[in-house]
């Protein structure tokens, strides 16, 4: 009688949700002792029995991408609500449409413009959004250094429109660049200090500022301590992921997200093994191209998980996977690896692994599968 | 009053209805003259009303790169259906409830294992399934090379098993590193020649192998003459991308897919706009990045579709696209480019950049626009 992993259709997203509990334990007890609130991003998994974990463990409230995630959340339950993107003014309408339910939806800006249209649509529709600025603390990508003079024009905006400005929010995204201890500590400082900062300018400024939000996962796993800090965001170390240990923040068996696939062929001449796991099922994502190892489209396993030394998916057409073994002796691979046999890859990067896929099916300790849907598009 | 595309929220796929239905005419076309029959990869769409509009041109049956898009072409009343992904013996039960309800699927191997394997599953339910044998032309994944006696090991097995011999089939897939005429027509030539000699040889060996299948766009549209060819494989042409662009198999205004986006954002200092469709959105693929010229994640172009020289996407986070002005001058980026316009993307990679959307909004020649769903998953 096949084990219920034996049945599945390949390829399949797998969650290893032992090893998930045990990183959401572990993101929640290290905020539990530094004093904050965790808010999981929860971009990663699109995933309801994932965030019900989340929320379970103690996390409090969501931080959200999308406003489909945010919809999907408060239809769950779910009233805590953070859009963490700056809010194009074409999607205000679904924003109000989600607090007229009920829902405690917050939003974002980093611009007097951004606020304007925010207040404009408020007061044009009678209501009283709550709003959060981002800073900007490494220069990544978007938000406002925490010394520009615009910081208190863009909280004047809102609080003088009727708003209630929530407080302010940075992501240390240029974590994903580094991989020493010492360098993520002194980002983590650095995040944590500029968004504090940031926040005691506004209130020097005569206007309140109750929360100070930061977080990556790289910085929420090394900062030494979040003072004046009020929440953190973070997302991936729900699963880790490949990118995230060359970062050194999670070891290989804290790596609960994967990719089952069955060997489809060989290049015996080139040591090659051919699988139904291309880049439609690992995306085209290679964030460990520029780290200290490059693992190409994903680490290859054996179908129980454990990791064989060497072998990489070095190629990936739509729906092709290339495996090499790497320096290991090549002889023999149709007959280790016949057609037919199933591997298992641990991908670069979770959240573009798992977009790739309708559903999840999570592996219990007790080898029972469960199908989790996901969510896709906006 | 706004016009259709004006009240799509962002980031949408569009596709420009009159450049795709010019990209199918333009391949039917040139197939028609070289006396071959067209059998579309359907993979690049995975939309019903784009494949519809390739069989009304004049294509012959579909290919497809996952079960999942047979039973769908199926179920819409297409019956004639190539599985062109060397078939796992796992996913034998559903290829086979699809010729039981009717559906003339053909599927594909490249291993004397994998022939036993179909044989074996055949004998077992009393099926004669019409399989293909895959032939490698050009070295870059799978297949047989022409002169490999396994060859004719497998057409024996397939042959001797009762299954039906469909023919050989090859995929020029290396066609992507090109960007010459002459080294294209080379590569469509050796394509030909090669899976020609395979046929023949099966043939030598007392064995019917009626059909010679090849194919990818960039050959399609380079190759002098298929003589011994006697059908064709291709599916992005029907949109085009910034990768064939590079090759130089299409114009610029033939690109039919694109992404519709929302400025959310600037950092003045750096000419940075900041816009709501990330990688979530182009998908992670880079496939210009060693190229004639490096995209980045897509080129800009504005809102009615045309070309802003040197305006790139550098740089790309789940939900965030930063888009560079290049040469172009950078001041007064924000009031040129304000929070809430909109852009258009082309995408790298148009199979790719498809996939991460649940619907494409289909923009006709009027400006009408129709939302098409597209398969995803497995």
């Amino acid at each position: 009688m096949p084990t219920p992993i034996a049945s599945l259709d390949t390829p399949a997203a797998l969650i290893d949700v032992p090893r998930m509990q045990r990183n959401i334990q572990r993101m929640q007890q290290r905020m539990d002792s530094l004093g904050v609130r965790l808010r999981p991003h929860i971009k990663t998994s699109k995933c309801l029995p994932v965030i019900e974990a989340q929320l379970a463990a103690g996390a409090s409230g969501v931080t959200v991408s999308t406003l489909k995630e945010a919809e999907h959340c408060f239809t769950q339950g779910i009233r805590d609500v953070f859009y963490a993107v700056a809010i194009a003014p074409g999607k205000l309408a679904q924003a109000l449409a989600l607090r007229r339910n009920g829902c405690d939806l917050s939003i974002l800006t980093d611009s007097v413009r951004g606020a304007q249209a925010i207040v404009a649509f408020a007061q044009q529709h009678d209501e009283r959004f709550d709003v959060w600025i981002e800073i900007d603390c490494d220069g990544h990508r978007s938000g406002l250094a925490a010394e520009d003079p615009a910081l208190i024009d863009v909280a004047s905006v809102l609080s003088s429109g009727g708003m209630r400005l929530r407080g302010v929010m940075t992501h240390a995204g240029s974590s994903y660049e580094l991989d020493t201890l010492e360098a993520l500590q002194a980002l983590a400082e650095q995040e944590r200090d500029l968004c504090v900062c940031a926040a005691q300018s506004i209130r020097a400024a005569g206007l309140a500022c109750p929360e100070v939000s930061i977080g990556s996962t790289p910085t929420a796993l090394s900062a030494l301590n979040l003072d004046g800090v009020t929440e953190v965001r973070a997302g991936v170390y729900v699963f880790f992921d490949l990118v995230m240990h060359n970062i050194g923040v999670c070891r290989a068996d804290e790596l609960a997200l994967s990719v089952l696939t069955t060997v489809i062929g060989h290049q015996p001449d080139k040591g090659w093994i051919i699988t139904d796991a291309g880049w439609m099922a690992m995306s085209r994502d290679r964030g460990t191209q520029r780290q200290r190892q490059d693992f190409g489209y994903g680490q290859v396993c054996t179908e129980a998980g454990d990791w064989i030394d060497g072998a990489l998916v070095t190629g990936a057409n739509q729906e092709h996977g290339i495996i090499t073994l790497g320096a290991a002796n090549n002889d023999e691979i149709a007959a280790r690896f016949p057609i037919g046999s199933r591997l298992r890859i641990l991908p670069n990067h979770a959240c573009a692994t798992g977009a790739q896929f309708p559903d999840y099916h999570a592996l219990d300790a007790d080898g029972a599968v469960h199908t989790w849907s996901r969510l896709h598009g906006w």
